[in-house]
């Protein structure tokens, strides 16, 4: 068609200093998360052209050995440099610098996308389940502070005014129940993350391979991507894990708001332990709830990785951008997600809870209201409204009298319902200290997820089992990524030590 | 405590103009959403209130027969007007201008919080059978093309360069996967928002309940939600939901991305169908694939609406904010999703695909580079490195002399083997023409997931069984859903009917 | 080049119903924004085709004429529908309706494009003078309520904890100043806004054309966008203008979370009028803050208007999707803006403050720390973290035994300082109880910004300044904008009298 | 009023080790971005604390000393570390092992958060100046290109479809217009950030002080900001530069994608140079426009993090999440910005243009109609809507025949005319040659902005202006820093010098 067709082939000459000191450099910053991903990657890459007899045996018993050696090494200790590219530039370097030309067996049948993929799947995998855990533990620890506190009577809020008695124990362990939904959620991300793209040759398979199974086996993965350009190119799964981590963060979020609230010395609810608080360097009587800024902040963050991994990944389809930027948005992501939900396992679990104080408030409020309403319809026969009405005048005059809610009456009940309706409701001599006791409110709320202090115990429990299966799915999943990166070492190590000393290294 | 407590009651004297401009106005600008649900939730709640006798019979029937009635009513009829507060006051407000005092009843044991985020979820499920179903339809819209096109050369890129020869089929099957895992993920979506909150009382239960089950059962919902703080509170499931909804858009807008690009008249890939363009009414040459922009845009939208809810989730617990934005940002999200999911399908369902031009793209191109340098690697046992070397030297010439990728020859290679290692690979005599040939590479991806016609067609068959399986299962919630508002509308209709014309209607 | 040309020409058939329903419904529920805007640009455009002689006059008197009756219909009442297309389309079809062929003038030399982009910026232009002039209404409101409490004190907080002695007028003012600086900002936006796209052709200018400036000046523009391309395809502003709506929102959000806490029962320190909250359906006692809900949701809100328009905008050069969805986002977001800006100052102008239980508070904590501290530092000549030291275990032990900071002793201090330091600072015969005072301490915060009431005072002056400088240079913008539009209409209307009653209207 | 009183004064033992591997952890990651204005900061404080004499001229010598010497050592150098707390801890630390308690005099009547703050101030400022002088030389590099261009031919595209014969010139030119916008906005987020909060006390000012302005002129800053509450805690200036930063990586980002595409073998309009691609390990054929990912997927980040620095934002007030994350968060956008607008710069001034790739294309399309269009109206006055069928049909028609635009004659218009409105137009006769001819056309683009080599020329002119004053302002600011920080750092050498032989070094 064209005369001349448009100028192919690798570029020449180095990359520009710009590009070193941006594209180059940011990737380099990833490679503490893929470094020791990439060494699995390219050894089971290797045991597979090598059970395929696509390498020569020499070449794959010196590569592994190589790669053995590197596997030994810290990313921090591995030369990664911008000046030569992305990180797996830096590794085709040095495994050329080492064993001349037969490094170049190495990439065979592979682009080097490949081993970048599958090394942060390597990486997030084990981020999800520490992650998890932590999850778990915070479920736990919830469990644990409701247990204690099942009869510690708090004024539950609405717009942060005192609504209805409850027991901190109800409170504390509405933010256990969200929590492990989204712990559920990051389990369902490690299904999506710990699968297979090897194999996927650059994007539509390759002629050199007929088995994918053989590097998800070598590799711990569950099984193998179907598609293949799918493989390569799929970010969903990545969105899900963000957005989880972001819903994580925003349920912790809204519980350290609460607290950082409950701490003030105007409510003096909670005391955080010391150890989760910090003085100011000016004021000496301070004692600040520095813990809970953190968890607050890193949710506002995690809001804007997530939102910023969407922007990047609106892009058209197959083009590197898609994930050269997920190498390290995600793992950063999932780190402080997963500090974070360490550090509320600590602020809840060594949490100081002053029920003199919330009973304090509770008596000076209002709270048996909607209780007393629903008391004199079924007691009277008289429509909600009509008695919320009453009700409603009465604490707006016992209010600015400084009545507090157990000091209304029947008589004062008598009073306003004639005002309102033209006739008493008979209340007067009755004896309303039941109906308007906080405890003894709390107590009929017996139906499932309600404060009554059996119904807690219950949800109690639940959260309980709840927290024990996640952590035991934790360790099942842990462990078969164990035995398969020991057997995968094993496996590598036998080759390796096949002839090894017959090969001495060549010269580059 | 206090020598006076806090003010208390309820306000008086109207709301603000201002309030009613901003706050009301936008929460009645949502009351479409929440209409049908509004009637539901109030029909359940005073069947169970009757059935627990908590309501007079006479009231019951008198409230129901009026439910019924307002039923009928589209949104846009019943009298909403912010004047009167959100839309919950507006519908007491009506209540009580029918009924009379009679209507108070209806407010025995639940909050309006109760009622609306009942209703929020009816409409939620029924926008996500829509989604999914749109998302399956999709899928198989994806696998008919593909199956069309088995065999349908196309330069597979990266970074917008021609990569390898591959299937248009291959290529665009790789959106139906993704769109697949998402249309699960709203299944899962699904299960969350098909729980049921009713009988939370205020946050901690209610005095007048004892079986929260009824409810639920009334409602068509698969269940409770445990915990009643969380039932009134939880936001996780609609951060999950809106952003698979992002994800799956997300999904289509690259299709879109790639779909604009490939329209170009300099590719000449694809055409839309004219049904999915648009004119400029200033240039009379154009036909604008307008479809593909509002895709692209409405993918965007969604990144703002998922990080805007997540923003306004950034509140401390049990704040109205919480959720009153949800109710009209998560439907109006889902609505978008919803209608440019079902313009995509259309878009991929009616695509021209202009096979001659991609065929001549690929024949003008080197994508047989690869497969090449892994033949020469098996050939000569010349490690990959080298014979990349070798390849990529011989493109560039190729390329300097316009030699399309079919016309490189072994001699040539030979040729630059000498300049590179100092020999040639007897190349030179050999018949390197299937080894150039896109069709027969893409041939070699037999693997799983390849490009090779077989393994496409296989993951067609995946897809549309995918496609069948999400629609299936749509139907079956559809139909339960369907089956539990006839059951609910019947018990109302009978309690009702039951003496209703002895019931002459109480002046306000 | 090719053998056969790319199919070219305009679409024929309709458009499909999906997009229908997805891209013209969407454009269509923006015209209301851009309804008026149409107009003017038309009779600009016609106008200035007129002037030109490129149009028949004949035919521009019958345009203007339709044109001024148009101008008179609401965006409600004009035939805009969906199945046309985008509403320029709808104009289109309804001027040929009513005027057959001629209407066909009115595209010369100019894309429905240029109409749109224009008649956006005459909306944001009046959108923004209104923002700007709530903006400057709510730094008035918080000057004057920071007025009326120069000597109110209030512990001020950092983390919610006591820190400082400080006046509730000092507080409040601190929102003032963000305020100006973002009203400030939106009047850079208007510099923006206000400059006329017009002329551009479709991006490179127009062979019709040789003076860009007599439509700028007819539309009331302060100038003309030079580039062409530019002036079509620009974002930046937009985005300016979003972002600093959202800041202005943070700004209000804070004021809001921080009044809603000061309205629990617990602190006491604020109450909103009643016509700003609003009642329980369900709890008699309560008195909701509403609108403080309202204002801190709708900032979250705006966070995902600006995220989301910046997502769109990540996008090729002169996509349609680059402004397509700005038609409609970036109004109803200043809508959002502006009524909650207003809302806010109706909250703080009538916001009650509750001086005796902030004094009560501030009497309960150690916020004289700081100063007994640095009055230590010079008086005994210890350094500070020495002197704070001793201070922090005063206070500490004053804690454990219920003595607030006022009643601390100068031999409590010396007690303290010999268990640290070895000996006494010779502090116990000292009256401290002026460096104890909290009102004797806000006195000495006398430099510039301080919390002394002079300072403040002062400040209250600068920001009643900079409100009246706003409102005033609304004004301004206002009038000018007023007058040009009325110097346009008089223009059309002058041409449209000219002889129409000879033109009786074509068929169509 | 309590019978005891919360428990106040500084946390005793040590923090919790989740919270050092947090928050600590998290904050001194950012100590290098507050390293040396720390330093800066501290000189300044003691300087003036020494000037109102109220610490000891010893105990001020022998900081500044200690100030000097540790300015000399990089942020890598000094002993930060977490285990301690947060940078400012760790340096209280080492002044006191270094100079015992008359360390302790550096913390008179200031927060560590005023150093905090100032420090961030110092690094933005820094920043800001680099990234205008980086947004000069882009819109200088696109200026420099475009005048290079003035008459290369391209088809202009919307929807990425031709619409226009225009010049690569005058397309190149449309991003320097908006980046020299956004560069303008950054020099007004300077003048924001170059303001001084110090003097602030806690955030009411302090009892130490009587004139702010000494410590600012010492800083270098433009002056102070006034209300000190306000100085401590305002992020308005933040989020407007980080806004902007987001705007001109929007901008920077389209015409990456655009560059991306037009590197596309099928279209083949622009080659980066070899620097600014690179190659694919696996497929020899490749470059990679890899600048151009990192540039994309810089823009969607930024997107990220303003909208998570909103959210973080969302906070209540005073609340020290509010800026916290801002130490690490905003240098680091900066940076990335900084970074990719370097990289922009680069490949704009390298970027190979394919003028006759461009051509070709242009002429096998049909970028003519619209001014075809126009003449015809003018020619026959016909108004634009009939002539515009009339063309349109006529390119519908040429296309399926394998016409070009420059092959349409007056002939085949007049039959299109006949068969549209029933008779020809005398178009028959005439020579179109000029009309369609695309340099032509181009050439009647001479109104202001227009794609007229001449208007692009005086564009360049002006863009050149822009860009040469945008890079003195930055001179003339970075001068003016440089001595203001010469000064401070004379001030203290004098000070330290004046005596410090006699003062040795006291044992912690």
């Amino acid at each position: 068609m064209n005369p001349k067709a448009r100028r192919s082939g690798p570029p020449t000459g180095g990359p520009a200093p710009e590009l070193i000191d941006s594209g180059f450099a940011l990737e380099n910053d990833d490679a503490p998360f893929l470094h020791e991903g990439f060494n699995l990657a390219d050894m089971a890459h290797v045991l597979d052209l090598l059970r395929r007899q696509i390498i020569p045996t020499d070449a794959a018993r010196r590569i592994l050995a190589l790669l053995l050696e590197v596997h030994e090494l810290s990313a921090e200790e591995f030369p990664y440099d911008p000046a030569f590219g992305e990180p797996y530039n830096s590794r085709e370097r040095y495994f050329v610098q080492r064993l001349g030309t037969v490094a170049g067996w190495l990439h065979a049948g592979r682009p080097r996308r490949e081993a970048a993929r599958i090394a942060l799947r390597l990486f997030l995998r084990a981020q999800l389940l520490e992650l998890v855990e932590e999850g778990s533990r915070f479920v736990a620890a919830c469990a644990d502070q409701s247990a204690a506190h099942l009869t510690t009577l708090v004024p539950d809020q609405t717009y942060l005014q005192q609504a209805q008695p409850s027991t901190f124990g109800h409170y504390l362990l509405s933010f256990a129940h969200p929590a492990a939904r989204d712990a559920e959620r990051l389990l369902e991300g490690y299904d999506w993350v710990n699968r297979s793209p090897g194999g996927a040759g650059c994007v539509n398979g390759t002629r050199l391979l007929e088995d994918r199974s053989h590097i998800a086996r070598a590799l711990g993965f569950d099984g193998v991507i179907e598609h293949t350009r799918d493989a390569m190119w799929q970010v969903d799964g990545l969105i899900h894990i963000l957005a989880t981590a972001a819903s994580l963060a925003s349920t912790q979020s809204k519980l350290a708001e609460d607290l950082e609230i409950w701490s003030s010395s105007e409510f003096d609810f909670v005391d955080l332990d010391d150890g989760y608080t910090r003085s100011s360097i000016l004021m000496p009587q301070k004692r600040n709830p520095y813990s809970l800024s953190i968890v607050r902040g890193a949710s506002g963050i995690l809001i804007g990785r997530l939102s910023g991994f969407l922007a990047v990944a609106k892009s058209p389809s197959a083009r590197s951008d898609n994930l050269i930027f997920a190498y390290g948005e995600v793992p950063r992501a999932l780190d402080l997600s997963i500090r974070v939900t360490r550090l509320m396992v600590g602020v809840v679990a060594t949490l100081t809870v002053n029920a003199e104080r919330m009973r304090e408030s509770l008596d000076a409020g209002y709270t048996q209201a909607t209780d007393l309403t629903e008391y004199i319809t079924q007691y009277c026969g008289v429509d909600y409204r009509t008695a919320y009405t009453v009700v409603g005048n009465t604490v707006r005059e016992a209010s600015r009298r400084g009545i507090p809610g157990h000091g209304i009456t029947g008589q004062m009940l008598d009073e306003t319902a004639r005002a309102e309706v033209g006739h008493g409701w008979g209340l007067a001599e009755l004896d309303l200290s039941e109906v308007l006791d906080p405890m003894s409110i709390v107590t009929t709320r017996t139906a499932m997820g309600g404060a009554a202090p059996q119904a807690v115990a219950e949800m109690v429990d639940h959260c309980r089992n709840t927290s024990s299966d996640l952590a035991a799915r934790v360790e099942v999943r842990r462990t078969a990524v164990t035995e398969a990166t020991e057997s995968l070492l094993a496996q590598a190590r036998a080759v390796a030590a096949s002839a090894s000393a017959s090969a001495p290294e060549e010269e580059p």
